[in-house]
């Protein structure tokens, strides 16, 4: 998996690579058998929607779960990573993103940057983050919407959002995101299950509610540049990882044959990553 | 303006009609330009969103405001009623509801006569709502969703949800919605301001919240068949209209020119308007 010259040229103009069917339908099935037991647990990696029981995330799949533990270790996904930073990366946050039918809930306009430089001293923004459906993904159950070219700006000024949704998050005002709109319009990739979407880390992105009867549940990995991994350590392991071991690829059929992976938090997850304000 | 027997059976069939560009610019500047004017007055009439000064919904501006005065008697928008229906209509319930862009937040499934015939005692499903654009709606600022063909099974059980907006519901229950979108899908029309719907009372409906930068401004007029008149006065009348008088069209270019019409609440909201529990 090699991104061509015309990839890496929109990439850089538009902020995101949107790959429909990356993954066949076997491999998602794979992942997705794996989700209802996840959800099911209750473990702080869940966190769920505002006055329900549904998840709107789950974090840090890939160290209790197998078939996501590979998932994390797949060449189609970690390659272009890699190939776009120009050194090897690891991962720094790994979450399953629910948007359960009529029960997901938004996510305001944000950059997923500015938290983490903000929570996580992480340097620059030589992290990338992928999404990869799990459902298809429609324009009634809460797609990603992205205002392209946004990424240029570099950090832009947030406040804290704490009341909105059950998931406290760094957001942009109203007048920004008018004006970057206004530049750039909006875009939502759909497609079926399986897609990916590579977007920068300063790219702008939110989504709407899921009022459908459609679960759309996605992982969205972020991987960093392992030279660029984080210096603060405020926010718990398990949403913020302190390994920086570069991913070592596992081969292109590992969704499909049961290559052996470590799980170092399937019988639960270790206090010292239930800790924030750890000193680096 | 006439349905044709194509318009009249995809009516049957699906329970809606949709009419790009049916009003000029022009014609719906006439309109917006009284919006803001309408959303910044304190009266009973606005609505507000829950933890915002956006309006979610007006009420009654036909009857203090000249331009939605005439809208109310405009013969593209009531003579395909009155073809329908077989029989004179009149204004049942008349609101310019703002999806603000930003604020707007959701409506869950319902179905309108479900509240008509709980609350206000109308006998029949033989009321229509009419959906005029003031905005473009595209896929990014919460358009109407339909389940078409779900109008075909009359009224459906609902609950009275007064907890997810500022604005009380009978909402639809999830089995049920599943199994009607397994049937039907969602449709969601999109295009310009002045484009306008025609949808059964009984056809199945929601709308997304709105996150884009845009507002998503409709008037919603609901006209009801003279001989199907409301019997119980629950509500207050400026929700459910107690003047069943039919309505006379103006000429086809009175959103351009002044044509005299009646504003009876011009000056305020008449006391007898407000209370609910009236007697018929």
């Amino acid at each position: 998996m090699k991104l061509s010259n015309e990839e890496l040229a929109r990439f850089e103009r538009e902020g995101y690579l949107f790959f429909p069917n990356h993954f066949r339908p076997e491999e998602i099935e794979a992942l997705n058998s794996e989700v209802p037991s996840l959800y099911a647990q209750h473990r702080p990696e869940n966190v769920r929607e505002k006055g329900s029981d549904a998840v709107r995330t789950n974090f840090a799949a890939h160290l209790y779960s197998e078939p996501f533990a590979r998932l994390a270790r797949h060449p189609r996904m970690v390659e272009p990573v890699v190939q776009l930073f120009g050194e090897p990366v690891y991962m720094h946050q790994f979450k399953i993103n629910g948007k359960m039918a009529f029960d997901g809930d938004v996510w305001q306009w944000h950059q997923d940057y500015g938290t983490w430089k903000a929570d996580d001293d992480m340097p620059e923004a030589r992290a990338m983050n992928v999404a990869i459906f799990l459902d298809e993904v429609n324009e009634f159950n809460g797609p990603l919407m992205f205002i392209p070219g946004s990424h240029k700006l570099g950090v832009l000024d947030a406040e804290h959002d704490t009341s909105t949704t059950s998931y406290p998050l760094w957001t942009i005002n109203h007048d920004t995101i008018a004006r970057l709109v206004e530049r750039g319009g909006i875009v939502a990739p759909k497609g079926p299950a399986g897609s990916m979407i590579l977007f920068h880390a300063c790219l702008v992105h939110a989504s709407s509610s899921n009022l459908s009867p459609w679960n759309r549940v996605s992982v969205y990995l972020s991987l960093c540049a392992v030279s660029n991994h984080i210096r603060r350590f405020k926010r718990p392991e398990y949403i913020a990882h302190r390994d920086f071991t570069p991913i070592e690829c596992l081969p292109d059929d590992c969704l499909l044959k049961a290559y052996p992976v470590a799980l170092p938090w399937k019988n639960g997850t270790p206090q010292q990553a239930l800790r924030a304000e750890v000193t680096a």
